[in-house]
């Protein structure tokens, strides 16, 4: 992991930037701590790190003020990180389907979706790698947020991560739904109740999946970009309930 | 109103039990309190005030700790309450479907269900008249819990209530989710997903048709009597963010 820039923010932060391997990443964590202090791993969609920050430094001030460590990576085919052809594909037959108004196949998902799981979920392990090596930085993790797909399959193979609280607000391929079984750790889900640019009923059923005996779903109204204060809090809370 | 009762409860609670007419009730506020303090109703399944007591002080108590009165009243048919022949009959249909392992019909679930909510609310509404006449007590109301049906129809037809937590635990008759339709006052529903005694796809129905602005459904895993110590904390800053 190198350390590309390092800077304090306002309220006690230090945001540091990074690179592991072609892969950037932000890393922030609490100027003064007398301990070691759990990490909470920031999902984000696939618009890349430059267009997400302000959302994501918002995030991650919470998460400091909670007693937290937060950090994030971009993901495979997002800001500055090279696309893949097949993925253009993929996104072009969606953006046709949509604009058509027709139904978006479990074919297009697959094809968006599986391969950007597949190359992220190992990147994520690899940063927990880096991450947990830094002094003053401990588990357990949770991870937050972003393409939901990427937070099920993480929280299905990697053992260091203790609770998430993930967004139903994307596409989710048949696959990951039967991933969702092997989940077993306490999880807050976050549904837009009116969110356009996703299926209501293939959430509710995601939810229904997930093995973890703790679980719960919060349902709002509103669109994708409409989650109301409290229900950020409330997410902040659950992490609360079971990193601390 | 007839005061019954009064006794101080530990955490300077004023516990008073009274009558209205011949219906029981009983109202909690606050030993010392400087200014009038915002009502919360505490709504409860049809299995008498008697037994649900232990349940009601609970809450009452936390209402009372977040700054609120509390009060409730004995449902018609419950506890000492007079019977009718036909509520008699509906439970028994019910029961009987039940154990047969068939599902309960429109019209098991509109005879059980609808009288009981045609005289429960005229009761309620009297009783906010009564309670909203005592000094130190105040608008705006919140109602929580109990016979969903009843909460509906409440909040659908009382101007005064400000806002309701509701338990999606008791079967709703078609003709009060028409009625939801017309609630407006923000909303907080609580589902326990594997609740046995629910008809989950019917709540979420239910959820939808709310013509709230602003409604939020919490789903936690568990049977009807497993709802999580963090549901009812969401609940209580519900009513915090709303009636204060």
């Amino acid at each position: 992991m190198n350390v590309t820039s390092e800077r304090h923010l306002d309220g006690g932060v230090v945001e540091r930037t990074f690179t592991l391997g072609e892969v950037p990443g932000i890393l922030w964590t609490p100027a003064a701590a007398s301990a070691p202090t759990p990490l909470i791993l920031l999902g984000h969609p696939p618009l890349g790190l430059p267009r997400m920050y302000p959302r994501l430094v918002d995030r991650a001030r919470q998460a400091v003020a909670d007693g937290f460590a937060a950090a994030t990576i971009e993901l495979p085919g997002s800001g500055d990180r090279p696309r893949w052809a097949a993925a253009d594909q993929a996104r072009a037959d969606m953006r046709r389907a949509v604009e058509a108004g027709e139904p978006v196949s479990d074919e297009i998902i697959d094809a968006l979706v599986l391969p950007l799981v597949d190359r992220a979920v190992p990147e994520w392990r690899a940063a927990l790698d880096a991450l947990l090596a830094l002094p003053g930085i401990c588990g357990p993790v949770g991870y937050s947020g972003g393409v939901i797909s990427i937070g099920v399959r993480l929280a299905a193979v990697e053992p260091r991560i203790a609770a998430a609280a993930l967004f139903a607000g994307s596409f989710v391929p048949r696959a990951v739904i039967e991933e969702a079984r092997r989940v077993t750790v306490p999880l807050h889900v976050l549904l837009q109740w009116d969110d356009e640019g996703n299926d209501r009923q293939a959430a509710l059923d995601l939810f229904d999946a997930f093995g973890s005996a703790e679980k719960c779903l919060h349902a709002n109204m509103g669109g994708h970009t409409g989650v109301p204060q409290h229900a950020g809090d409330a997410a902040a809370r659950f992490f609360t309930r079971h990193l601390k």
